[in-house]
């Protein structure tokens, strides 16, 4: 037979960078596309312990179905910890464990959204977020950014003229894909917009924590006063993406529906996964974890960002992030960028992502690529580096 | 500030069964309102095993990102176990692993669904289900039952009368909530009809591995020659309801939409819970472990029934379970349902579910509950129906 999808799903596409990661199955392939935390940063003695305790001692916990809402101690933990950080607001805000901040966005837009509504987004924007808000069939509509996050004329620009604009999407920072950092000066202005306009922010903070230089900036949510921000972060960076184990803070009506909402989705997330994360960051020196994490990504980065630095063509331009997992790469206008991009893979068997993947509108030029220094080891980062620097050099300055 | 909720979203309440267990947290109340696999059904000691195992020796495929499809062994494992059970078809079937049958149920409907097409199911039928269609706005039309399914000349009049009629969505096995089993006649009637007003039938088997009495009915899927039936299950009530593993088989254009939108949705399932649930489908002794399943929900539902039988009044009919976990009691017409549900919670501290939580139309009038004997003890059965027998009779008979 004949299958008919519904409208909201018929032009869905996998992600391209799904395509990309196949050419990576080739042990030939040094691949900078991908976005998993180094396996190094997995806590496995410490949660092999625990998982071992706690499937020893209290099994039906660990098999049992529990509620939508979370396992209720690491709830309370979160709302604790996200308060001590001013993402979570006492007096207002609730909160909700989710399969992943996938999921938080996802449900976010189901809750908020009807078809033909706007969602405006930073352009470039992290295409798993993409991807959920397009299943909507909502209005996306991307802004441009500047060095210190989305220009605001513009985004004030799409507020004016968009119609029914309804959510704001950021990641404030280190995001993906270009690992730039939202100003706190941009932050307040953001929110000040909301305000006026009227809209939610949704704030994606899945590498907040994975800050390596630089001074923190307080987040969205810190300022929120009015009830406007959705926070959303996971600990797929800080302790397993294996786990799919994310949260949300919210104001409580908000997290009302996406209670409902998920348990419609799937009940309720993995709850060993969710029982071992609270036990993990109620058990050990948090600080000193972070630190490491930190140090491991600090050390990749600068490992990355040395070759770009003395080796890379100079008319590529780049990003230097001061946190998070990525690297965003200009070439220069007169090269084409997925040409360069098809040539890496496929001559030069070094994978990165091309930028019009990360387009809110994928047939937009893009003369960008994103690297990635978490996945791979500190060798491939070296051998990788070196030869696409020659690539470079071979394509721009001969 | 006053949220505007989406229009899907914003009508849809959580289930009411949840509302009902808010009592169970009540010490003194015996609750027959959950549906909870037993706890001495989890294979609590292999899965401690297989756990420890694989966190020492493979902690990095246990913790880090997977594939949306699934874990590529588990995939392989289930289109060989389900094809052995005529549920999988190598000539045109694919397979996705999903967190839970509530999220293949979910994603089904997404998938080939736009807002205000028709989605046909039984009446009463499972909430969880009714939710998550009712979440995408959708025209949710109930189909009367008859002691052997759903009643064949109400689902014609349905399929005549309805606008653009998508799915079929049906439990053939000890359906919930009233436990019937649909018989084999109707199976093929049923899709019999789907071939000829094309719609796709959703069968949904979560418990059809727990049959202890009466004989093996063959799948809907197993008749599918068109590829327009989707089959999911789940290990739910098999290995560990709190792994949230389940999976689907479809026709593979179907299965690959479903990709698409679980990637948008969670990423992919908890990958520890696929590679522990893959571990023991493939080392334990199956026909034993299901073997040990179906005595323990035989022995629960005949203690639960020999009650009814001896010491209820008269006056309830029910109807006698084959597999599964639930128990469908039917009060006389002119008995208040609700009352005696609020009654029996209020005042003899006996939990059950009112029949109508389960209607398409909530409003609609049911006289029926339902009871679950797979969470409850043996002595909590005993002791529970002893005081609800007492009841019926105090307003039945007396």
């Amino acid at each position: 037979m004949e299958y008919k999808f519904s409208d909201k799903v018929s032009s869905l596409k996998a992600s391209a960078i799904r395509e990309i990661l196949k050419f990576t199955a080739d042990p030939e392939v040094i691949s900078f596309a991908a976005g998993n935390p180094a396996p190094e940063a997995f806590p496995t003695e410490r949660i092999a312990e625990i998982s071992a305790e706690l499937l020893q001692n209290d099994p039906i916990l660990a098999l049992q179905y529990n509620v939508t809402e979370g396992y209720t101690p690491l709830r309370e933990f979160l709302k604790e910890w996200l308060s001590s950080k001013n993402c979570f607001h006492k007096e207002f805000d609730d909160l909700i464990v989710t399969s992943g901040g996938q999921q938080a966005n996802e449900l976010s837009c189901k809750v908020l959204l009807n078809e033909g509504d706007t969602l405006l987004c930073e352009s470039p924007c992290f295409i798993g977020s993409l991807n959920a808000f397009r299943s909507y069939n909502v209005n996306l509509v991307g802004v441009d950014m500047d060095d210190d996050g989305i220009n605001l004329d513009k985004l004030e620009h799409a507020l004016k003229t968009q119609p029914n604009v309804k959510i704001l999407y950021l990641i404030p920072n280190f995001q993906n894909p270009t690992g730039r950092t939202m100003s706190y000066e941009k932050r307040k202005a953001v929110y000040d917009l909301a305000c006026r306009y009227d809209f939610i922010i949704l704030e994606d903070d899945p590498y907040g924590e994975l800050r390596f230089s630089g001074e923190n900036i307080p987040s969205i949510k810190s300022l929120d006063t009015e009830g406007r921000v959705i926070y959303s972060s996971t600990f797929s960076k800080l302790i397993s993406s294996g786990f799919r184990t994310g949260f949300v803070s919210a104001p409580a009506p908000i997290i009302q529906k996406i209670v409902v909402c998920k348990q419609v989705s799937d009940v309720h997330s993995n709850i060993w996964a969710q029982v071992v994360s609270h036990r993990f960051m109620t058990t050990i020196d948090r600080d000193a974890h972070f630190n490491k994490l930190r140090e491991i990504y600090r050390r990749k980065s600068e490992l990355m960002c040395s070759y770009i630095d003395n080796e890379f063509s100079d008319k590529i331009t780049y990003i230097r992030p001061e946190g998070g997992l990525f690297v965003w790469c200009t070439l220069p206008e007169n090269c084409d960028m997925n040409a360069f991009c098809s040539k890496a893979v496929q001559e030069y068997k070094i994978a990165v992502v091309p930028g019009n993947s990360f387009s809110i509108d994928e047939n937009e030029t893009s003369h960008s690529f994103r690297l990635n220094y978490s996945t791979p080891t500190d060798k491939q980062i070296s051998e990788g580096m070196e030869i696409l620097a020659r690539m470079t050099r071979d394509i721009l300055d001969k």
